[in-house]
């Protein structure tokens, strides 16, 4: 990795399928230098979610990056248990990990963020690829978080698709809404990336094949992974291929790919306990006459990308792959 | 008119400009006999739509259809006083019409249309498009009236396209949430003609200037109500042009326009006090794989027809006044 060229990223997740592609993901890519990744209840308990992610690390040859254990229970209610149906009883698709010896960090996730924030003051960009409340506990722990952060990715919410755990509220934001829309009425500029964009670019059976067939533990691993998360796709896409939340707003982070459509509007998260709790209530009335200017609005929401995603996530992967074996091959 | 190949046809409106277009639309139609009209507050007050209603019944040659003042006030607080930078000041565009000398009858909207549900039970189609308060009136009058009415449409609410007058919600359903609620849940399957497809199947100038064009007193009044109508639009498509939300209502009711995508799913109401207030919740989360049925669902959402409607709306009022103008003429 060319630490030259590579932002500092903090990552916060709730690993999780589509959150092993997302770390791998910032793993292989140049872009990126992972610094510090917190966990949060979602797919999994928070303390669930860092076990994968160590052990994702441990074989992925990345012992170094610092994990740490984040809320358990969202602001209002207790924790739901996960989605075992989407991504396994372990949350990654009952796949076995050789099991890392490391240790999270003793800090919770809100004050390891905080940390890194100030370290790389102004640097540090915030991938949440999970609910969102450490970043809302963060927010509280230091004020200046806005300030001191470079940028915000989130994936999370649906803006003109349909929600995935109510007709209109994504599971991220609706396992913690009032942490939510502390996160989006905070002071800083933060990119959106909904359903609308990730259950559009999918990963179709081939792309999984391709990567069991790749001699790379990461790559089998997840390939294996994605076998669980496909079954439980067939019943949304009516075929075997799975949607790709949390990669997709990784490499929307790292700008790796373009976007088409993309504008900055106002977005409310919807608190009350009614049908439409969780929903990211996108101001998109001008989308008839190309999205004028809102006045006030922070919150960029991507609905369009301009490629397919999926070649490039595989590519990426498998470049940085390819890189590792070259460095490890002994000089002929 | 052949009566006996056309159904009969209830009407509640907020007359209205696009109102106005569904009234001579189903005055055309031959395959609607309109039998009474209700008028509740929304894009003006119901006594003021009410007037409307009955100038344009005189205007257009039909003063035996029955009017019926309805709900001025929504069931939670009061009428806002309706949209005249929509709708203008008197709610036809500011066109001064030959007043009718015909009153509203006695009865409210709601007993009109119980009664008429008995004098045509079983036959009685609903074409509701504006705020919902009368007919939720209607069915506490007479719990019957699911089992008396055929067919009920409803021009309303935003599935996947964005709302109106909220990010989310549309105008008629945000008027009056408690009353659409209850409209919803009742025991009769309704169409739903949401934003979604009014906003995108829209009226231009040059079908403006083929109204004004047109040798008929009530062609003239549409061309010249549609000229305020577009100054709206401007600012929302960018061009001088309008949405049909009322008239494709009721081009649907009288089956003049094919459906493309139209699934019948889950729909309900926000009432709460929230940002989605007036949103119609519709599950469209089938609609990756075609939309399988869903258990219990009574609310077909119309989200797609297969022509172009604007030809097919001229064509049919057009139609109708040739054969008034053929009928009038002097045998040669």
């Amino acid at each position: 990795m060319n630490q030259r060229t590579a932002a500092p990223f903090f990552l916060d997740c709730d690993t999780g399928i589509d959150d092993a592609l997302a770390l791998a993901y910032l793993l292989a890519s140049p872009r990126a230098d992972l610094v510090g990744i917190g966990t949060v209840s979602g797919n999994v308990s928070a303390a669930g979610g860092a076990r994968n992610t160590l052990d994702l690390l441990n074989l992925a040859g990345h012992p170094d990056i610092p994990v740490a254990i984040g809320a358990h229970d969202p602001q209002v209610g207790t924790f739901h248990g996960g989605a075992p149906h989407v991504h396994g009883d372990n949350g990654i698709g009952g796949v076995d990990l050789v099991p890392s010896d490391r240790e999270p960090v003793k800090q919770t996730a809100a004050e390891l963020l905080v940390q890194l924030a100030h370290q790389y003051a102004g640097e540090l960009r915030l991938v949440a690829i999970g609910p969102l409340t450490n970043i809302a506990e963060a927010l509280r722990l230091e004020p200046q978080l806005p300030q001191l952060i470079a940028e915000v990715t989130i994936m999370g919410g649906a803006a003109l698709a349909p929600g995935n755990i109510s007709p209109v509220a994504e599971a991220n934001i609706a396992n913690d809404p009032e942490a939510a829309a502390e996160v989006l009425a905070a002071d800083w500029n933060v990119t959106l990336v909904p359903l609308d964009v990730t259950m559009t670019n999918v990963l179709e059976e081939h792309h999984r094949q391709e990567l069991l067939a790749t001699e790379h533990p990461v790559s089998q691993a997840l390939g294996e992974m994605l076998g669980y998360y496909f079954g439980f796709y067939i019943d949304i896409f009516g075929r075997a291929c799975s949607a790709m939340h949390d990669p997709l707003a990784a490499a929307i982070a790292v700008r790796g790919v373009e976007l088409t459509l993309a504008p900055t509007v106002r977005v409310q998260v919807d608190t009350t306990h009614g049908p439409g709790r969780g929903q990211t209530v996108c101001d998109l009335r001008g989308q008839y006459a190309g999205f004028p200017e809102q006045r006030g609005a922070r919150c960029r929401v991507v609905l369009g990308i301009g490629e397919d995603f999926a070649p490039h996530l595989l590519g990426t992967l498998q470049a940085a792959w390819l890189t590792e074996e070259q460095a490890a091959a002994p000089v002929a």
